[in-house]
């Protein structure tokens, strides 16, 4: 369809605030479609190309050589890409990480920490929950937590995409290595990995199209894993065979390779980004916080640059934000279907064009409707 | 590039006897350019549209209507897109589907069928390997086996790669259920599937692009699985939630919905599409047992019609034949690492045009080289 949108234009591309699969650079997507007869004169779709080949084997490592550049890994910290997304994850690392005779710490931060806290339970293997937000229905990031000497390893989820929640700064875990799922936040900003043992992320989010999922593994943690499970839950599996110990997503890892690429070269790296993320933050939370119309839902030291949650004065009234929302050509502003309410997920690919245009039209609708 | 193809003309793409990834229907890759930047108007990429939209779920559940219609599956197979190849199949199958007490009855035709063995030695569950033809090499396809009273399944490879070897017709096992690895010739011929349990394919040959794999499982199969094992790896999760537990490989899913509707619509199903593939294989094979130039590798009556292997007289002759193959635009024809030779891989969507061109280019090489 071509849509009249907010600004006035008629367009057949809308603004997408879904919170993943998400909004993807427009100009990796043409990109893609440039090439997908003819990838790099190979006569051959990238879907096409043997993952064995040079050329696919260039993607990946490409792919891997920006990431350890954009999060500045050590050399000792292993990029991997593997499937399943981050619900596998919640399985492998407690497989894989927990030598025998220890326990993990986990904290609770909602759905995604939740669900996996309920994979270690399965496996039986021991943890402990140190800390939880669920008294206040997960609106805030714990402060005060005591971790676990000698735990394997402290778990949390850096962002929480349903309640609108983001850890600022990281726990402080001693030398106890900090495990976490970046699913919906990894690449917004720039932080120290030294203090990490695996750092997970399904890539629908701010990473390219669902299908793969990045793990980044520091080398010690790899000698954890028992030799009793399955080969591809290992993670040794993988990072011998530098991925490719069965066929990969081939796809998903060249599109996750031209965002990086894009991340890089169009907009200037980790620090760029971050000042960008936060400016796309602080036009809708200064919104929010001037009226009485939106209520953000997480507590304000807590709130997620990431996905801004909020409430409108009614459920009647969500419901007509989100459908005029539509027809004005902004999509996915519908809350997670286990909290209702408004959300609208800025990830990296999401313009501050896209922001301001929400923002008027949410001026605009308060205005009409408060 | 563009090159210079075998049939004289100037092509941008080439011929493709990649063992997989491998070709895809240039229709369906024609399609997917054409509505990269706006999926059905809705002015997202296919990769930017919420799995949990009704767009989303409208080509996953044409890809589920169109492969019980293709495969007639009666109403009691489950249809399941997961994530994570065949290899991760080898495991699942075992951690579902043997009751305590229950063992499980394996064929070994080689490299696959040993890795699914070995994945059932490694999860330590109870099972017997009653035929194998290791004995020659894996050259061939067990004839003479007796299926153990009360196993929980009869597990075989449908199409080695590898060794170029198929079944013909598949085992008989009476009332007990058959699970078979159909990651190569799925979907290139019709077959009867109401003595399978589970039938699983990686997509990346017959069915779309690597980052899914298809998962058929008859109902009663579900109630096998254990409690304690993690949710991902089980396959009721995934049936519950019709492939939506979380999030799935969107683009590679739609793609598979693309191709099974060429083979539905442009290709006239399976009984057509199995015609054309043995009028393909037979041109091959009917070269190589023309010359004493070219020699099959595997029993005439075990041989694939989906992976033609065959040596050359000697090794300084195949790495010549590969070369020039290239040059004149084929690519893929070299043998698995594993076993060296040639190998051309004639999948659904590699055309008969593609198939007479390399037929020729043989029958030339061989009059040079001869």
């Amino acid at each position: 369809m071509t849509v009249m949108r907010r600004d006035g234009e008629m367009a057949s591309r809308i603004y997408n605030f879904n919170p993943g699969p998400a909004a993807l650079p427009l100009s990796v997507l043409e990109e893609v479609k440039e090439e997908f007869l003819d990838f790099k004169g190979s006569g051959m779709s990238v879907a096409e190309v043997s993952h064995r080949s040079a050329l696919f084997e260039g993607v990946l490592n490409d792919a891997v050589t920006r990431l350890q550049r954009l999060l500045k890994l050590p050399e000792n910290f292993k990029v991997l890409f593997l499937q399943g997304g981050a619900s596998t994850q919640f399985s492998m690392v407690p497989m894989n990480l927990i030598p025998p005779g220890s326990s993990a710490d986990y904290i609770n931060t909602g759905t995604w920490a939740t669900k996996a806290i309920k994979e270690i339970e399965i496996l039986k293997k021991p943890f402990s929950v140190i800390a939880s937000s669920e008294d206040r229905n997960f609106c805030y990031i714990p402060k005060n937590f005591i971790v676990s000497p000698g735990a394997a390893y402290l778990h949390f989820t850096s962002n929480n995409t349903i309640k609108g929640t983001q850890w600022a700064t990281f726990p402080n875990a001693g030398s106890i290595p900090l495990v976490s799922d970046m699913s919906s936040d990894i690449l917004s900003r720039p932080f120290d990995p030294i203090p990490f043992g695996l750092i997970y992320a399904g890539a629908q989010k701010n990473l390219g199209p669902a299908g793969v999922t990045l793990v980044i593994i520091r080398e010690d943690m790899l000698a954890r894993a028992p030799k009793d499970i399955p080969t591809m839950f290992r993670y040794t599996t993988h990072a011998e065979k530098n991925s490719l110990y069965n066929t990969p997503p081939c796809i998903a890892i060249y599109m996750v390779q031209l965002v990086l690429k894009w991340i890089e070269e169009n907009m200037g790296g980790l620090d760029a980004m971050e000042r960008l993320n936060l400016q796309k933050a602080e036009l809708l939370y200064s919104l929010i916080d001037n009226t009485d119309f939106y209520t953000g839902t997480a507590d304000s030291d807590s709130r997620s640059k990431m996905n801004i949650t909020f409430r409108l004065p009614d459920e009647n009234l969500e419901k007509k934000f989100v459908a005029e929302a539509s027809t004005n050509g902004m999509d996915g502003l519908k809350g997670h279907r286990s909290v209702g309410g408004c959300r609208a997920s800025i990830y990296n690919a999401v313009g501050i064009d896209a922001v301001r245009v929400l923002v008027d039209f949410m001026k605009e609708f308060s205005r009409k409707n408060g």
